[in-house]
């Protein structure tokens, strides 16, 4: 008998979802809009519907459905509890026991980026690595920790929380989580226009950033054309992220960082800026960790969620 | 019948064993030299001959002994293999086999540190807490990782070498590591005595501290006794440490963190100005973390080997 399970991953406006058999071959992915009205309460029974749907369209009987795994936007307990996420309305929640219900099968949930890091473990650019860290850049630092093989959920749901390490006790912008000098206010694709246009207003040397708007891709498509400036910029960066992430190294002392997210996009431009930096700073006992790029882009999601119903 | 384990805590002068009952009660302890000469080549035998004289004093019979836990001093991984220890003249070892070979018996291993943390959970400040970093303030900065009731070990047996956080850019000293401006060089009992030392240094205002030897204890007892100075050097101690502790918070989410060493010995004061530091700096997901006082002193070892093989 074949053996199948769903992986979902429920963004802010789509949910996107996946039918994989259990070597991690996704067999039909697909999304769904996430319908936030009526505070969310409609989004739990879309997602329902649409693996009932699906189950039926194929003639999946429910026997041979090892489970659903989710993640979700917010920070999620080792039982499945979500305690707030404001993008969908909810208040706390049992994920798995609300779903699990409207799905008569077993569900587990866990933090999206969590859920992320433990895709890019079993099928992406951390494949082979049971102790490592996803670094998401995107419009802010995200981060997973994957410690032999699981997820580090941590006390609260908070673990991997790893774009609020502060960095600078003088910042005098605020980050998104109320604190100041956060990791995330330097690393992130924001954070990288805010290092360009600090620096490009410190000098007047020429740069082709002066001609066209600031992104993070514009600085790491300059670098790769040569210009001085850009390079500096993507130091200031690497700098920053490195630094952060041997701190995480002293911690959980990884076999390798996976970088994701939009900035990845780079390529090894950007692995190079951050393991050069990381290996200035980091205790002697992890140097030898492996730089990596991910490999899944936004399918991680969905990978991570079936993982995590495997191991259930 | 009954069933014991012992826990070994092998230290560079001294090696320390406890026989435990399984729900952690000492029936007794002693200790035995550590024989470095020959290369260390005496100390697992020396080990393995005061288990089995403990033994046979008591009549213990081998099948009534549920193993034998062992934290030393140096990286570990979780296979027992002990890639250095340069204190004790050993180079790559598989702990588990040679001890367990000698005494025929299930035989755990693990960083002395680490080990210590565990001890702490089990049957110390960290009680009740399964998600909890020790911290050890004593000559260095050492620490342990323990998530969901385990130790984290990381790839290389480095997980939880917090001292090696990296805090300040333009230390002028190195750190035992070999890089500037690690944490342990501002929040050990040496740290606080370069903190003091630049203070006392930096201004020429009257201070109790100026009529003594200046060691960590000194500080803390003058802070006790509301001396100004020594305030200012507890609190930027108290910075130091706050801010490390808040990083690796944004890492593992800890429920609670639990300091110990000799600096701890000035007790509650010390929670204080390491607790409303963590706060101005932590991701606010991770507020909540308790801050207690480490109560096993240096029978932290001893229990954390104990439950290390109860719970292979």
């Amino acid at each position: 008998m074949n053996q199948y399970c769903f992986g979902v991953d429920l963004g802010g406006t789509t949910v996107k979802i996946g039918l994989f058999d259990p070597e991690g071959t996704v067999l039909e992915k697909w999304e769904i809009p996430t319908r936030k009205d009526d505070n969310g309460n409609n989004i739990l029974p879309d997602i329902a519907a649409a693996v009932l749907g699906k189950m039926e369209e194929r003639n999946i009987k429910r026997e041979s459905v090892i489970g659903v795994g989710i993640g979700v936007p917010g920070p999620v307990n080792d039982e499945g509890v979500i305690f707030k996420a404001v993008n969908l309305g909810w208040g706390v929640m049992n994920i798995s026991e609300v779903l699990g219900g409207l799905l008569q099968l077993p569900v587990k949930a866990g933090n999206d980026a969590n859920v992320a890091a433990l895709g890019e473990m079993w099928c992406g650019g951390g494949k082979g690595y049971d102790n490592m860290v996803l670094v998401t850049l995107g419009t802010g630092v995200g981060g997973g920790i994957i410690v032999n093989g699981k997820i580090l959920t941590g006390a609260t749901g908070a673990g991997g929380e790893i774009g609020h390490i502060h960095m600078v006790d003088d910042e005098p912008d605020t980050c998104g989580c109320g604190n100041n000098g956060c990791l995330e206010q330097y690393a992130s694709a924001t954070g990288i226009v805010r290092l360009a246009t600090r620096k490009l207003a410190a000098t007047t040397e020429e740069s082709v950033l002066r001609n066209e708007e600031v992104t993070a891709k514009a600085v790491f498509d300059a670098v790769k054309a040569g210009d001085k400036i850009a390079c500096e910029i993507a130091e200031q960066f690497g700098e920053y992220l490195g630094k952060g992430l041997a701190s995480i190294a002293c911690v959980v002392n990884p076999e390798a960082f996976v970088i994701g997210g939009g900035v990845s996009k780079a390529g090894d431009v950007l692995l190079d800026y951050v393991a050069k930096n990381y290996v200035k700073y980091v205790f002697h006992g992890c140097k030898d960790a492996a730089f990596k790029l991910a490999t899944l882009g936004n399918d991680a999601g969905i990978y991570g969620a079936a993982k995590l119903v495997l191991d259930n």
